[in-house]
């Protein structure tokens, strides 16, 4: 499969981290469930911040709400709280109640306390819809699909294109999907990673500008094709972001706005009907969920050095929907749509 | 059942509709499915707006999150669009998901086009924590619960309390519930209606305060009910706001705001753990959402004149909680849990 | 001069600090710069949050805009930052230029590198409307008496009611001005202090409720004294929050937003033409301008504890508007206006 | 003076209003007030929105603070009621006291019931930091030079680049400054205009991108100018955007935000030290101060065409940049400081 970096495009000048994906922050964990059946092309991506329960040792978060037309749950409490407690899910629109079923029936298994000693617990699920390539009203996909997600996560390269909630989207005009990229940076002489993982189902055929500044023209369409080309857009792009630097979600809320600079340089101007949501958090810090101390040490970032993370944000969000665009291949879907591959046109 | 007027509890000075209930506001529906077996004692409220459908016709609509210690589904997008394109549904935390596949399944069922020529739908579910009364790991409440809440819902007066999601839920350590109050108000000469619903599931055992300035004792309670007497708070309330005023979804938004102000005047302070939000909506006009043409003729209130609703959803909010209360009875629930009621402390 | 406890008047259950004062929290000085003359009574109240440079020792800062319906400057930046970075200014409405213009002159005065090789410095001013009792159309105060103001800052019992920026101020219909109170908190086995300093110009005559249920009466006003208790209401309430608790920015706006709490249970629903905004700030941890470090160590409150902070939020608001409501006298102002005086009416 | 598309520059498809310029829409005029004497390079720049009287005839507005680095005043009123009561007045840093007093001052003038039998005024004064290139610690601007901008608006081309408020500017390591774009659309068969006009003081050295894709080299530095190549960006942008489109202020809130996506295809991440602010407005609807009807028609934009001025936005935003780096000559200032033309650069 190639990437981004195999056509020459680049995005920005800091260094991708060894695998130039989010698991490059360690712990970081992604697992996909990908259903392919007749008309049906969808799935479920996981991401496990950390290797222990979320419930139990919390991460520093926040939401940047970039356009706020999508369907979502658990966004509020992280905004309040700056904290994030369960694994996140992304799939498609409809299926963000069964997300959040199925994040309740883990935590619920995994903490006995919850509901009795402790209070209930706050899943978060994000989406796109995939309707143009997918059956979306089929409500394919089911607890245990999403069960399947998180226990596919691995660390490693993840893999990228039309796979796990990539699987139906689409983006510019071509196949859309999800990828990942990451960047390097040096605080107090030390590495840290900023890694994002994309779900990238927006942006207007015709709108894409490469970092080289071409404008790849979406191939010919069918007759039928057509329509969702001068339709308005209905897409979306979840980013997801972690990182091992160590801030508060204020910090991570800035950082997480510009994902969405990233968008714009892609031609995206964040259309009426896309759904933008990046969602950042740190594993530098956890919070305890029994925590017993009133009061906490905590290491935050310089205010003045926050510029490096903001560049890694933007430059890694624009790369990962590259990486979306390259590697999702040519795909015919219910009702014979089709969206063609940005790597064809490319000659990759 | 007595209300909060029969104990000569009276919030504000502005009149009460004819049932001083939400469904003062014409179109306005409330339904309830109760479920009681066992340890569960839960349920889901459903919340219909007007008798069309709300996705073809949808309401200008806004949400203040008063505190984001909370679940649900939907806000985001009321957020941005300030639309509203579902009834609402009310459950208990874990019931979320549940509550967007009822929803979503309703939708598709009524509207052949989502997912296929127009794009996808936005549920909106709103919930607290019933689990000191209530078995909430249960996961007792089905889709064709939230479908029961849908169809049971009537105009008319809304039966309060321990019903529907009320059924489980505890405020300043008495029985909570649900209830509702409305206000009338004269704009140019015409009169408006403004109504809550809440779901009351928040406040300290001996911070309420009476309209009257008393301060009703918690009755002496067992040992084994002393530890959420002095537990930190781990309830909620839900607020959901219809009126006929011509409102743009900023103004909804200010109104909303002040249903905040109902829940101090009785003594909270919107505690940590407590998801308080509120939801609101104008009946005045329809957003059609195959809407033709580019610019549309709405009427707005006169900003100036708006201190006439803020007072209305101040007032409202606070006399709904006071109708919960007094309408919930004496409650005992999961592993021998009791709340009392306030109705039997105040000699109703 | 008598406060609300010598009135038997008490907000909550914590205990106040040793001068129930702003000035509790160590290093918090306050000075007031009273101007009356003929028609004018009106003036500058600095708050110096320590006795450093602020520019180049920054605090911990947010803000809550409770009701935007204020002018002000500064408080854009400390949304986005966190930090507060110069002495805060309270004035009346038309002189935020003047203690913008006056926080400018003396960060420039202190700090050669400001504009050279540093960047520039954020003025934070906020106001309320006095011009019921006060001529603010002759613009009366000047650079000089903000200078006055922030060279009159002392630690110690803090005058209170017509002084300052309270010179001209009413609320609920009586005199109102300016005031403070203070709780202290135990965490981790030591004690912390939060104080709160109120500019209370806001309350429709006829709102108010005291701690113990009581509504008092405005006496018998002139006839042309009736149009402002009919007219909107177009007063204000500023409250700064100061405290030593080592908080986040993002905690402090969530305890700043219980300010909000605090006003309501004295019969405020934040009306329209009301400017309420409350900043809040911590001493806990100074930010330094030319820091070298990328990573800083911090300590903050674990977030379950953070009702206490809640709590003493609104205590210490309700309790300080009705020290300014007790403290201010029977006042005559412009073109006659007059506003009685609440200790006059609590017989004290 | 030549503009971006007479170097071949175009940003976008839709076409441009007759003049490219914000005074395309009906009544919009803008005026500048520019000071160079010795080492100081500063003005005002006065964007009057219409003929009348702002205060009572508002219009509605929003606020988009893309980055809040910065100061100002005004904004939080525009957030919370929607709507614009002064003209609006850009600066530098230092002069938004001074901007404030202006405003105030020709308020009190063409109204003598402020302060007396009405409120007070919002002024609204928006800024960047021109201190590289400016003495900015002179205050060097006057309320006389704010009133000189203001009385010198006029309809048709506006002077850009180093003139009013850009007098001082820098942008991408180049002479940044004052310019302006506007767009047609047509909504229901009518013709409607949308046009921005940004003060340009941010972005990187280096960072620049052209809309054909080419990345324009900022040309070799004497040795003290490199300082500010490398040293933190300490700029900002202000966006003033104007429209006939009848918007409520939630669209007009929505639509400022896709200013910041111009910016970030310009190359831009919004740094953190960048205060980024967009100001919309409509003048399709006026606001009457003294309104006595309680409830008034609107006309609003159907939100499904809303990716029309989304588009606009985006668009006129780049392109004005352009202009306005390109009108600017190259330009000594302070202390020696130079920043040269990009025009110079692309040989125009």
């Amino acid at each position: 499969m190639k990437r981004a970096r195999d056509f020459g495009l680049v995005c920005g000048s800091l260094p991708p981290g060894p695998l130039n994906a989010i698991t490059d922050v360690p712990g970081v964990r992604v697992g996909h469930r990908t259903l392919v059946d007749g008309d049906v092309r969808t799935g479920f991506t996981a991401l496990v911040p950390h290797e222990g329960d979320l419930f139990r040792e919390k991460l520093p978060a926040a939401v940047e709400v970039i356009n706020g037309f999508g369907k979502s749950c658990g966004l509020i409490q992280v905004e309040e709280l700056g904290q994030l407690e369960t694994p996140i899910l992304l799939g498609n629109t409809l299926s963000v109640g069964t997300g959040f079923e199925a994040l309740v029936r883990r935590a619920l298994a995994a903490n006995p306390d919850i509901g009795r000693e402790t209070g209930t617990v706050n899943p978060v699920v994000m989406e796109c819809n995939d309707g143009w390539l997918s059956d979306i009203r089929a409500l394919a996909l089911t607890v245990d699909d999403a069960h399947a997600a998180l226990d596919a996560a691995v660390s490693g390269m993840v893999p990228e294109g039309a796979v796990g909630a990539g699987a139906g989207m689409s983006a510019f005009g071509f196949k859309g999907g999800i990828a990942t990229a990451s960047r390097l940076l040096t605080l107090d002489g030390r590495d840290y990673t900023l890694g994002v993982l994309v779900l990238a189902n927006f942006g207007r055929a015709g709108d894409l500008v490469l970092p080289d500044g071409r404008r790849p023209e979406v191939p010919k369409l069918r007759k039928s094709d057509f329509a969702s080309v001068d339709a308005p857009e209905r897409g979306s792009v979840i980013i997801v972001l972690a990182t091992d630097i160590p801030l508060e979600s204020r910090q991570l809320k800035r950082i997480a706005r510009r994902c969405g600079a990233g968008l714009a340089k892609l031609g995206a101007f964040w259309g009426n009907g896309s759904g933008d949501i990046a969602l950042a958090f740190s594993t530098a810090a956890r919070i305890a969920h029994h925590e017993t101390a009133d009061l906490l040490p905590r290491m935050v970032l310089n205010e003045n050095r926050i510029d490096l993370p903001f560049r890694a944000a933007a430059d890694a969000t624009q790369e990962a929907v590259l990486n979306a665009l390259l590697a999702a291949p040519r795909t015919r879907g219910r009702d014979g749509h089709m969206r063609p591959s940005l790597a064809d046109v490319l000659g990759g």
